[in-house]
């Protein structure tokens, strides 16, 4: 589908009807995207506790009451079991399924939380003239997981993934300046130009995502990714969770600046 | 004491000395204030929900942990028990004590919760050359609950509380920029110059505060205001709560603007 001009509302529908099962970058400009995480109430406190602890990779965007799929704040009317192209089931913390509906796994105990993603802000990366290297090829943001340690609360702890777009040294600054306004979107970069700082021996694999194209001249610039939400379910191992598809996110009403 | 110029830390300590027991407009220049809220962790995961569903009146900065008092993403090593200036009681919804010190009523289920507060910006409009008329008088900034009704969340729901602030209508468009960029201190004002838009039948009456002083020319601006928690907790009637007392908030570590 043409994903860019579509609205949000046309985007969702069509993840309803499973016309739309691919990765959201570039997808409808001007509106915030989110991670999803569904998980049992009885861990729901502690788990937007987590997020509240660690506002970079996990800005909330929305949480739903128990067994409520739609997110009344992020987009009235939304159905979160139908309503993304892809999902991920988790079993005690293992992938079981990926599935594009997850109606079949609901459960009435599940609450649903929404977290901001970058993809918010790469059409302003865009619109300032940076390159998006993932949107430029069609391909899924890599995603790395980094030997920081996130805030731990409660049950929850997890280590800081990022996302990473390529650039050219002289390109950072005003990256950072364009991506500082988008708070509920992971803000400016947590590093630049180093993976070994953040733990990551090879660039060229990554943990999430496709592996990633540098053009000569080009470092890579990371930002905190809400796919730490996932590694927090994995080492939390509820017996079910549910999360977006690495990539495959949640299109909202809401602007992406607000 | 000399608030202005002290830091947060050194605030904080006053505070738990007994020896700073006022309202905190104007002190520790740069860096974020807060609402206060604890209540029974039984409640607490709806109170976050409401939160989360009401970012401009209830941005959430940090939750300790059920027992814990202290805030360690806001201000590692603070006390929420002592560090305040003064507090409020609630026995079921009802005001049962305000106090300076809440030690002798702390429980190892309460959780504390902390909300931004438009106090951060004060600083931010006095410096743009905006009057600020709370700070100018040293009194309590007037606050009144609206007949905006907030979205619900589970078992909380509440009518939205702001704070107002006397300007010339030439001054108005200034103040949103300056407020605007505060996102985690409610932003940009939600009405300007038509109390009655907002059911407020007196403003020289407010429901929180001291009564306002107008200047020839000025009209009431209006920003979201976090005792909204306050309502709310009017409203749900937990068996005991704990909150700051209106304009005595507490100082965090976190910068005015993050």
């Amino acid at each position: 589908m043409s994903g860019r001009r579509d609205s949000p509302r046309r985007f969702r529908n069509a993840c309803r009807k499973g016309q739309a099962t691919g990765g959201t970058a570039g997808i409808a400009s001007g509106f915030a995207q989110a991670n999803f995480v569904a998980l049992p109430q009885a861990l729901a406190f502690d788990f937007l506790g987590f997020c509240i602890r660690n506002p970079d990779p996990c800005p909330v965007l929305d949480v739903t009451e128990p067994g409520n799929p739609e997110p009344r704040a992020a987009a009235p009317g939304a159905d979160l079991r139908s309503d993304l192209p892809a999902y991920v089931v988790y079993r005690h913390g293992e992938v079981a399924e990926q599935v594009t509906d997850v109606g079949a796994y609901w459960r009435e105990d599940l609450v649903g939380v929404l977290l901001g993603c970058s993809f918010t802000f790469d059409q302003a990366l865009q619109a300032a003239g940076l390159p998006v290297r993932h949107i430029e090829d069609g391909r899924i943001v890599p995603m790395y997981r980094t030997t920081v340690a996130c805030n731990p609360y409660g049950s929850f702890t997890a280590p800081l993934v990022v996302s990473m777009r390529p650039m050219r040294p002289e390109q950072v600054e005003r990256a950072r300046e364009v991506t500082s306004r988008f708070r509920r979107a992971h803000g400016a970069p947590v590093s630049v130009g180093d993976p070994e700082a953040l733990g990551i021996d090879r660039l060229d694999v990554p943990d999430y995502g496709d592996p990633p194209r540098l053009e000569p001249g080009e470092i890579p610039v990371f930002w905190a990714c809400g796919v730490t939400s996932q590694e927090a379910i994995r080492a939390r191992k509820p017996d079910l969770a549910i999360t977006h598809a690495p990539g495959h996110m949640f299109v909202t009403d809401l602007p992406a600046l607000p």
